[in-house]
């Protein structure tokens, strides 16, 4: 008996009791049943961002809401500051390439947090940039970018928004939209929404809202505007994605009776006490000094393929992890700390890796990295 | 004790097989376990859209598919022949005038079928349109267009694409997409694929496959050639709806197991019965001389506002279906006969409209609705 477990940065495991909410007939998206559904949904989601302000929903994975974020704000030849520090931090840069703006690339070694400073002095170089665009935590490599530092030089400039890709790390660190002066911040379900893929989320501030109003880019399914007034007559522009949206409203219930201080902090004890098991079975961390409690990116030992525990992993143990991406590939795997996931499985985690590590002949201690984690753990 | 029943053109009921599906544990995208899920999934859609060429599969609702049909093929400036026969024709209308294009708007009566003279004459007058925009079915009025005749026209022009909004047709009627030479045909899960929204389709014949090559469009998550590519590597190019799409299989492997000939047959039939059930209570069609299988669109009786006729069913008998959409919204109102479908149900359906009709107060003889869906039926 090989049970299936999964423990990669998104998807995640879902609960039985959204699975069965999901699995009820199919409402109408116009009927009156599904109102008091979207309002909870509404309400919920600026409960989970820390805003007054209005958050988008869209049927689609993240990326389109990523796209919206430029496509509604930037204007063809508006420069943009893309911090580039792994695979999604490009997707911003070719996104406004796309979207005929001007990318000012700021990269930053795979693995490290940008440094605010570099920003600041950007900004005051050139005052005519538009936009900051960062990952708050950075799926591909594991690192946590310093969103409220960078957050506040931005905040500075009247013409410049501050847009942060949220998709794995709202719902799983401290990230008040409000508070932070945020402009923009984007999330997708698959991730602390502990939902299959294909709800994208975006919450949008009133400096926001002005650049959308100015923006000239032709949009569509997109159209930031359209969704803002569905949201007035608690509505959506296009037919929403019901199902996905019942679970939400499940899951959103779950994080409000649990709370979002507890969701933090449970979310950075997983995170620590994997950090704390790798080191203990001797392995290096992705991003050691400014990781992501979203996930903890691992380097492979020296000589071994990630892509060869990743895969044993999953025959063995059925156990789904992530590995690198692009050039990280085959040195770094990925372990979540998100979705449906409690202490006990943090702990089988770490227990299926050293079990791995010790069939693919890698010396370790087996129990040594579950004795770490345990330790933060209880 | 009341049940709830759905007969509106989308959402639609899904099958207890197709739910318990979706409710398995969500698995990861890039997975080996869902490359033979996308595998069956790519091929069951071409069988259904009857084409050799590739159906993308997009996470949004079906407007995202019409929008890239627009936004990957249609340069600023290119002129396209929009049907606007109802809100979904204005919906092209809308997306070629949003990517800077010149909608040449074909108006045609809400609850007509337009007439191919009238395209054959246009593109005769004036051989730099690019494309002509249509739907098969027109949901918003229950009308059926001539697509064939039409597609006929067009594909004696080299540089204009027959571009189809299928997504109330393909799947209910038989829309041969390689037969008809239909360049792009556009379908949404909500409908005859008896799903929850939030999947798009897009077939892409090679013609279109050379404008969207020659397209200098911005676009990203619709981007299809991202798409196309990931086709060939058995991938998406950004997350996919996974639970959505291993509901998609089953669904698959119930037409597949049914056969096209008979779902549409089936379909067919189910029309035809509400059609003469309808005329039986003296009411008249909102399309009568060119109706679509997908739905039939009802003129409310002179004097009764439609949108009574669908609040009594959903609070009297839990019975939800469609009233009509802008202009058209109080005159008529519309039954679903797309979706997890038997005749009986087309009977209930039949016979809930009869009852909410004398309780409305409406003479009406009891069971003659019944009775003329029977004689179609049996």
């Amino acid at each position: 008996m090989i049970k299936k477990r999964i423990y990669s940065p998104g998807p995640v495991d879902i609960s039985p009791e959204t699975a069965l909410e999901m699995a009820k007939p199919v409402l109408h998206h116009r009927a009156p049943e599904f109102t008091p559904i979207l309002k909870e949904v509404f309400e919920g989601l600026k409960y989970v961002f820390q805003t007054e302000g209005d958050v988008l929903l869209f049927a689609s994975s993240g990326t389109g809401a990523m796209e919206g974020a430029v496509s509604n704000t930037l204007n063809p030849g508006d420069k943009a500051i893309c911090v580039r520090g792994g695979k999604f931090g490009e997707r911003w840069s070719q996104l406004v390439t796309t979207y005929g703006g001007v990318p000012v690339d700021l990269d930053v070694e795979w693995g490290q947090a940008v440094d605010p400073q570099a920003i600041a002095d950007h900004l005051k170089e050139d005052s005519s940039i538009r936009a900051v665009l960062i990952q708050a935590s950075e799926t591909s490599t594991g690192v946590y970018h310093p969103v409220k530092e960078i957050a506040d030089i931005v905040k500075g400039y009247d013409n410049t928004l501050m847009i942060v890709d949220g998709i794995t790390a709202v719902g799983v660190m401290n990230i008040p939209t409000d508070e932070w002066s945020l402009d923009i911040v984007v999330g997708g379900s698959q991730k602390a929404w502990r939902l299959p893929p294909g709800l994208a989320f975006a919450s949008v501030s009133e400096k926001a809202w002005n650049a959308v109003e100015k923006c000239t880019q032709p949009r569509y399914y997109f159209d930031w505007q359209k969704e803002r007034k569905g949201i007035a007559k608690l509505s959506t522009a296009y037919t929403p994605a019901v199902s996905l949206i019942v679970g939400l409203r499940q899951v959103l219930r779950e994080i409000r009776e649990e709370g979002l201080e507890s969701v933090f902090s449970r979310c950075a004890s997983y995170a620590e006490a994997t950090r704390e098991a790798m080191k203990a079975l001797g392995l290096g961390l992705f991003a050691p000094d400014s990781p992501s409690d979203a996930l903890t990116a691992v380097l492979a030992p020296e000589g071994m393929d990630a892509q060869a525990i990743v895969k044993h992993l999953r025959v063995k143990y059925g156990v789904t992890i992530a590995g690198g991406q692009d050039h990280a590939k085959g040195k770094i795997f990925r372990l979540s700390h998100m979705g449906y996931l409690d202490a006990l499985d943090m702990v089988t985690c770490v227990a299926a890796v050293e079990m791995t590590l010790r069939d693919l002949g890698h010396p370790v201690e087996l129990g040594a990295g579950v004795r770490a984690a345990e330790e933060v753990l209880v």
